[in-house]
């Protein structure tokens, strides 16, 4: 069974992540944090809820997000601005040719005027201000970036989105695309390069401005 | 009757919309273009159309582009380039308090490796840069970008894509979003300051990416 890394997983997006994950029955997966403490709590809510759903196929761990690095792909769960630090301290090395998906999108939240715009690093995007972070060899992919933050721990509730996937090796991007169609009713679509992460970015800001603007509630995104 | 000017109204989209808009039967439409012959002619085949849908509410007439500058609101569908001499030949004081629609995606073409990408003016987005070309007192949206090119003029289908309206101007913006669900099906959503434009332009070269990388054809944005 393949293993999935969520480092940050215990925010609210990464702790339901890492429950629909090992509920779509295809991965084990490891939940890290800078406090390893923490991160088993995590972990140990996931298997709770494993059990309950009568989920026995996948596991779920918890440890230091250093220890995440083992795993067959990492996911990224973190505010941006807690990136660079966090690889630092993990150890650059530790990301030397793993496949590594970016759900992140730096935002400016203005919800006095009803408004949230991204923020966007000077390089263009996150994923590629993230990709200078990282070894060359490492294989950078932005997928679940706009699914609604509240949506992932309403376990009962499919979520059936468009999820656009961003990245430049063909080979692994194929990995990264059967993560996200394991997950609950997903629909992953290959959308281009690295460099097209940018728009992926601002459509999280912009579903979230289009909700408060238009009186609706988690809106998502499809492509179809 | 509200009327409705397309500058670089004879291009496959502008016709296209011009044909949508009058179908709807709430708006008059005067199609412009640098010849008027041009709009000419393409007015005359809007007006055949009508005649074959039995659309006898609304009208449609060509024009030099300087005479769409009557019209209530103005769009403009010109490649983003042609934007600049266009308002200066027409001149900038025809734009003084109008409301003024741009559908305008600039983007790099890589059909060869399957990916288009955004092609953003240095101040973010078309949007924003065609808004330093107009007086400060011009009210400027962004409207109908991602409504797939192709689909404008297949009138036997009808159009139900979610719509981002971005622009600053709350009771303009009511006005554009007005004409928005008067054509076929689309649905207008509030999206918030003109500066979340640059994501809404950057989402058309994303779609056609996924097109080309999916097997998909004509991929529609919804938000919901």
């Amino acid at each position: 069974m393949k293993t999935v890394g969520i480092i940050g997983g215990t925010g609210n997006i990464g702790e339901g992540l890492a429950r629909r994950i090992c509920l779509g029955g295809k991965y084990d997966v490891i939940i890290g944090s800078r406090e390893a403490p923490k991160a088993v709590t995590a972990a140990d809510g996931v298997v709770c809820c494993l059990k309950e759903k009568k989920c026995t196929s996948t596991t779920c761990s918890g440890s230091a997000n250093a220890d995440v690095c083992s795993a067959d792909i990492i996911i990224i769960s973190l505010p941006f601005e807690r990136v660079e630090s966090t690889i630092a301290s993990i150890g650059k090395e530790k990301f030397e040719n793993k496949v590594i998906v970016s759900l992140i999108n730096p935002m400016i939240r203005n919800p006095a005027e009803k408004y949230f715009l991204p923020d966007r690093p000077k390089i263009g995007s996150a994923a590629l201000a993230i990709k200078e972070m990282l070894p060359a060899s490492a294989k950078l992919f932005t997928a679940f970036n706009n699914v609604a933050a509240g949506k992932w721990m309403q376990l009962d509730e499919e979520l059936d989105y468009s999820v656009a996937v961003c990245g430049d090796d063909g080979e692994a991007k194929k990995t990264v695309m059967d993560l996200v169609a394991s997950v609950s009713k997903l629909h992953p679509l290959d959308a281009g390069p690295l460099e097209n992460a940018a728009t992926i970015e601002g459509l999280t800001p912009l579903v979230i401005t289009i909700a408060m603007r238009n009186g609706l509630k988690d809106v998502g995104v499809y492509f179809r």
